[in-house]
């Protein structure tokens, strides 16, 4: 079964972590964990202080070269009645900006990023060049295991 | 930093789950969580009876159009010092039996994941005509957050 549109739009906003996927230059596909906020419209993830390493990362060469971009949000848990996922597909745009708070499009998704990670009081929210991948969400998908899931997501 | 080779092959014994990466048919990443047992060289993961939809599914159908695959594990936490992730590429195949355990190449999987997953006590193995996706490993990459990660795998 499906999850209900109200319960994938809490998760957007509350869910700590997605995956996403793009396709490298052999046309493979490369994943990576990633954090991200969601406005109601567009997911954005920023290259943060997190340790990576030196020179633009695959995600961003990535969609550089090819913008679609598709992203799950799951549960695992041992007891399989309580599993659930969300499959977003969409085209990415890489916003650069010397002084990211004050570009208008940017200053929205930087609230949202700070307000839903303290870790950011520690973590630089940008590295280098700040950069941020914002994703416009053209499709989705859910799946879930059965009516657990939905009492589970309810209570939390 | 990346995570000692040890450590990945106890992961990849152990993990619960991974987030499979497969190419649609215009293209496009397609990411979906599956269950999976590692033999050393081969990933396995069955097509179980866990709630899906009717008919072939898409990460079976992409897999036959471009076996390849690329798979994420990885461990999400609010302390960001014990973030980690693993990335393994390979070429998978489809293995199908009317009666897998009279096969000899799919024994020792089927084997692996009952003694990983007690769940399929409960849940069929398979679902209508047995189907495994055995993904074998030509590359991968790793990474952790620091030394805490470390402390953690090796207590755990």
């Amino acid at each position: 079964m499906t999850l209900p549109a109200p319960l994938i739009e809490t998760i957007l906003l509350r869910w700590p972590v997605a995956r996403l996927a793009t396709r490298g230059g052999d046309g493979a596909c490369c994943i990576v964990p990633i954090v991200f906020a969601w406005d109601g419209r567009t997911l954005w993830s920023p290259i943060d202080g997190k340790p990576k390493r030196e020179g633009e990362l695959a995600r961003v060469r990535n969609l550089r070269r090819d913008p679609r971009a598709t992203l799950l949000l799951d549960r695992y848990d041992a007891d399989w009645s309580r599993l659930w996922w969300i499959r977003l597909v969409g085209e990415a745009t890489i916003h650069t900006a010397d002084v990211p708070e004050a570009d208008l499009r940017l200053r929205e998704p930087i609230r949202l990023l700070r307000a839903k990670y303290p870790q950011y009081c520690e973590t630089p929210l940008f590295r280098g060049r700040p950069t941020l991948i914002g994703m416009q969400v053209t499709g989705r998908r859910s799946w879930c295991a059965g009516e657990a899931v939905l009492e589970d997501l309810r209570q939390s």
